[in-house]
């Protein structure tokens, strides 16, 4: 049981992270920090949260755990702060979706004032943002990402572990790097590619869109979140994002290659060894 | 009312055409066409169609309405013995998925022996196929395209459209050629790049598969149906969609030109320009 729960940012994810901690009893007190009052007066009136704050130190100050959800380049420049204002026994993660900037930047800070600190990503979320659209259920069945390192330790990982279990996920652990390239590559390359998608149809006729089935606005469906937030996440992850669109781009190359040499079964085992790799995803 | 329509090609579309013109008593008389026994036997006995038979002419002879549903090469190759053995007074549809090709030779047998067609292409489907998956509700909501040329008989397209509105759907005309550039920007291109995807995340590591979110599969769903039939499809619309990969390597290599600037607002705003588009399709 957690005493005090401090959550930085209650958008959709920090909200959500609000509403199933006090829909399962998770912290005897959650204490929601923002900026934006259309956030938390929300929280503070639905009763997700017991105290709201705009004060990121006093918000802090006195959790026994800390849920870092702001944006991932706010969450960088918040995170000195934190570390100072935090107990020395605190314990501290994060739902960035990209994790090695965030877990160099905890372990610079660590050499200084050693706390506890474990990155998680949660593989969840919306193209819709902001805590209106945070729900208690948002992690369930969710895979969490963590990403400790060697110099993380093994009690900090029970314990955040522990928690989004409680909270309906599924961890898994990951080196911080390895993270990077995994979401690149199944998360930050497909939205890059359905923006690319909706553009392309723009532009070889607007029209087009209007006998669009529900195939092409699935497959598009992420191209509508917030321009500011996933900014921010291809900047982050510029590196990983990179080596995806390389790979992605030969992998197009390819298929087409096969496509145009006309050769029935060739190009059929390709799209077959494909759809079974595909299949397997459920 | 239809007093005998032939469907030829009992899967996910002609076996959901029976079912539909079933169960809203479109035909007096349904008859099925096919070679495999697995899709005729179940529709038979589950009273889908009132007869079947392996034979393609004596299966049409007789009929008031047509509507060929064979994947498209095969369709082709069946054309002429349809016409051959149709009625003069026959109106005949198809469901093919291109549709420049087919109404050529449907043209060109018509200089032979003039016969009601009209082009359909049913925007409905799915990554599964085979009659198992057929429905009465297929088409509901769906669009329905109609090609049309200066040839066909005004009163056909009527009846066309009374049948796929009576089956539930929404029905557009446009010219066949426009109709295969629409449907290459809008479902080919999204198939092809859904297999890029997946077969890029298999070359980066098929470990990054395990954490795979809702986002990636849905995006990917396509990359999963029949490779025989998509083989065809990209085939048939092999000229389009060659215009449409070309547009849309173009628009990924902007993107990531914008993404490399790290100019913010330029991001920004360039994705909330396709942000606001895809947001416009629901």
């Amino acid at each position: 049981m957690i005493r005090r729960l401090a959550i930085v940012g209650l958008g959709l994810l920090g909200g959500s992270v609000a509403k199933v901690a006090r829909a399962e009893s998770l912290a005897r007190e959650i204490v929601g920090i923002g900026r934006n009052p259309a956030s938390l007066t929300p929280a503070l009136s639905g009763g997700a949260v017991d105290r709201v704050t705009t004060n990121l130190r006093e918000g802090v100050a006195g959790a026994d755990m800390i849920v870092l959800a702001t944006p991932v380049a706010t969450l960088e420049r918040q995170m000195p702060a934190v570390w100072e204002a935090a107990l020395p026994q605190a314990l501290i993660t994060d739902v960035g979706s990209t994790k090695a900037a965030i877990v160099r930047v905890a372990e610079t800070l660590g050499a200084g004032k050693p706390l506890d600190f474990v990155g998680s990503h949660p593989m969840a979320g919306s193209n819709l943002s902001g805590f209106g659209v945070a729900r208690a259920d948002l992690f369930r069945g969710a895979t969490i990402i963590l990403t400790p390192t060697d110099r993380t330790a093994p009690d900090a990982v029970k314990r955040v572990t522990e928690f989004w279990e409680a909270a309906g996920g599924r961890v898994v652990t990951m080196e911080p790097a390895t993270h990077d390239r995994a979401v690149a590559a199944i998360s930050h390359l497909p939205h890059l590619v359905a923006d690319a998608l909706v553009d392309a149809v723009a532009r070889m006729d607007p029209q087009f869109f209007d006998v669009a089935a529900r195939g092409f606005k699935d497959t598009t469906r992420i191209a509508a979140s917030s321009p500011t937030v996933w900014r921010e996440i291809f900047e982050e992850n510029r590196e990983a994002l990179g080596e995806a669109i390389g790979v992605f781009r030969a992998a197009l190359d390819d298929l087409e290659r096969v496509l145009r040499s006309g050769d029935a079964p060739r190009i059929e085992a390709e799209l077959e060894r494909i759809r079974v790799i595909r299949d397997g995803l459920g």
